[in-house]
């Protein structure tokens, strides 16, 4: 094993990403050194930020380098070690690269634990990323209370489908918002959500006047634009918004023109907080354990929205930023 | 006593309020009905929220109907009584209207109490809205902590001078924001506020970045504009804001054109707090015994800014928006 398969990023994208904007080749992996070990790429994750971490914008890492490899979360094997406590064998996730074998000194990952009955796509595409933000981002950030109606955007992806089966468990009356009406079906009939709104048939804001004419307690805001701008106009009194991203705005080149809504925020006295999932690490065990049990027990289901081979991740990803994804967008790198 | 002096809303302001919105003169005093009291207005409180209470913009209680007297918290004095309960000398505050005699059966008015050594204007300007809404706006909105860098908008006002006052008490490094030498003088001579950036004469966000390099922890927003955008780019991870008031858009006639933050927000894990002193109500009795106890013993000093005569209400409330008070602005209406 001398060569691997990766991803360098080629220039910052202006917009939307293009192939142009990153190289895809293979090249030379180095030799071990002492406190080294090769970690083969089992799964890699995409992820709205990625179109954050390449980008020149305000953002919680450093971007990414022009000519380093892309950034994602991995979970892979250890297929050679020097380095010390790392046997071969082992199963880490975290922070790694677009590729298929990865050099690394430990730095970012961390040994992804089993859970009987969870599959290891499960497992990683649930506790690595979505998980905690859909977790925290609800309970922490969103503190809901039982009957109060929650409505949650980009509610059959990854964060959205597992928000609104935990406003379920704590009692909420969920709308989820969906683009299609074969995602809108998931999230009502396998997910269990109240309702869920079509924004690419429906208008959202007049949707939402008839499924919650008194308004909305709890939005989990991931999306932006007119979809954000039609909750927020409907926002209850004492409401919060759990700001988890802005998906619509990533690949944005214009200045900051969205509504403020600050006459809003303060004649309802709402809350807005901003969050990222990495603020909660030390309380991981805690969304995990309970989300595998409820994983466990059938009341938790997630749906993987699995592709394959390194060379797709580009097109996977850019499928994200168009809602192309069903589900927990992960791409199986090695068998 | 068979007529009263008394302000009716003529119309609709459109931008900012000028004298034919209003009418002023002299209506009868209708006979007491049994339940009702006769109440001689002492002090008239004059608040930014009073520019909102006549627009048709979405608010916290209902405008003011056209030909209705003004709205506007008082203090005063049971002259006559046919109300159980309620003896003549009795002083009552609370929501009443720009008049000297208000004909009332005590909807919105409760007992002022008295504190030893605090004049009636102290107390009443004091404790009727502006002390509530900093103590609780900042104590429960904001959270802060010792050593955290405050901001103050609308610093020589009548909240922001408690706000900063409250601050210090609590251990933060304090920085005002205010209009003029004689203001920024006071705030920090008077107030011991550690600094004051005096927008009329400097950039507000070049003097951010001298005075607080690291970042803002806690803004106190009562102003809107251009002075919230210099402070929001300055946010330090995890800040708060609490969102007090918008003062510089009440007048306005444009839609909401200012920058949203929402990216801020999300990357900086800020959270935005509206808020209005009234959601306190029940924990009020805690704010007054405690400011009375600060006041008392000089760590805090409450300015008022005390105007005369019913005739000259209109035109001191026009120097709020254009900031032409120095402290708590308040109208002794009878003597």
């Amino acid at each position: 094993m001398s060569t691997r398969h990766a991803w360098r990023l080629a220039r910052r994208p202006a917009g939307s990403i293009v192939a142009d904007d990153f190289r895809f080749g293979s090249e030379s992996i180095p030799e071990l050194s002492d406190g080294q070990f090769l970690l083969r790429v089992r799964y890699l994750s995409l992820d709205p930020a990625q179109r954050v971490f390449i980008s020149d914008q305000e953002q919680f890492l450093p971007p990414v380098e022009l000519g380093a490899p892309m950034r994602g979360l991995v979970v892979g094997i250890v297929e050679r070690s020097k380095k010390e406590g790392i046997a071969e064998g082992t199963i880490l996730s975290g922070v790694g690269e677009w590729a298929d074998y990865i050099v690394s000194d430990g730095t970012g990952l961390t040994e992804l634990a089993a859970f009987p009955g969870l599959s290891l796509a499960e497992t990683f595409g649930t506790f690595s990323l979505v998980g905690p933000t859909a977790y925290f981002g609800l309970l922490d950030i969103a503190n809901p209370q039982s009957g109060e109606t929650l409505v949650v955007s980009a509610a059959a992806g990854g964060v959205g489908q597992i928000v609104g089966q935990i406003g379920k468990l704590k009692g909420c009356r969920v709308i989820g918002i969906a683009g299609g009406p074969e995602k809108c079906a998931f999230v009502t009939e396998q997910l269990g959500f109240d309702a869920c709104i079509d924004y690419k048939s429906v208008d959202v804001g007049e949707a939402l006047d008839q499924l919650a004419p008194e308004g909305v307690d709890i939005y989990f805001e991931q999306v932006g634009g007119p979809i954000r701008n039609a909750v927020m106009e409907r926002m209850k009194m004492f409401g919060r918004v759990s700001l988890c991203g802005i998906i619509s705005e990533y690949n944005a080149t214009d200045a900051d023109t969205q509504p403020s809504f600050w006459w809003t925020i303060m004649m309802r006295r709402l809350t807005v907080r901003g969050f990222i999932f990495d603020d909660y690490r030390t309380r991981f065990p805690e969304a995990m354990e309970n989300m595998a049990a409820w994983m466990q027990s059938g009341d938790l289901t997630t749906r993987q929205d699995i592709r394959q081979g390194l060379a797709n991740a580009l097109s996977s990803l850019q499928d994200l930023y168009s809602g192309r994804n069903f589900g927990k967008l992960l791409l199986e790198v090695t068998p």
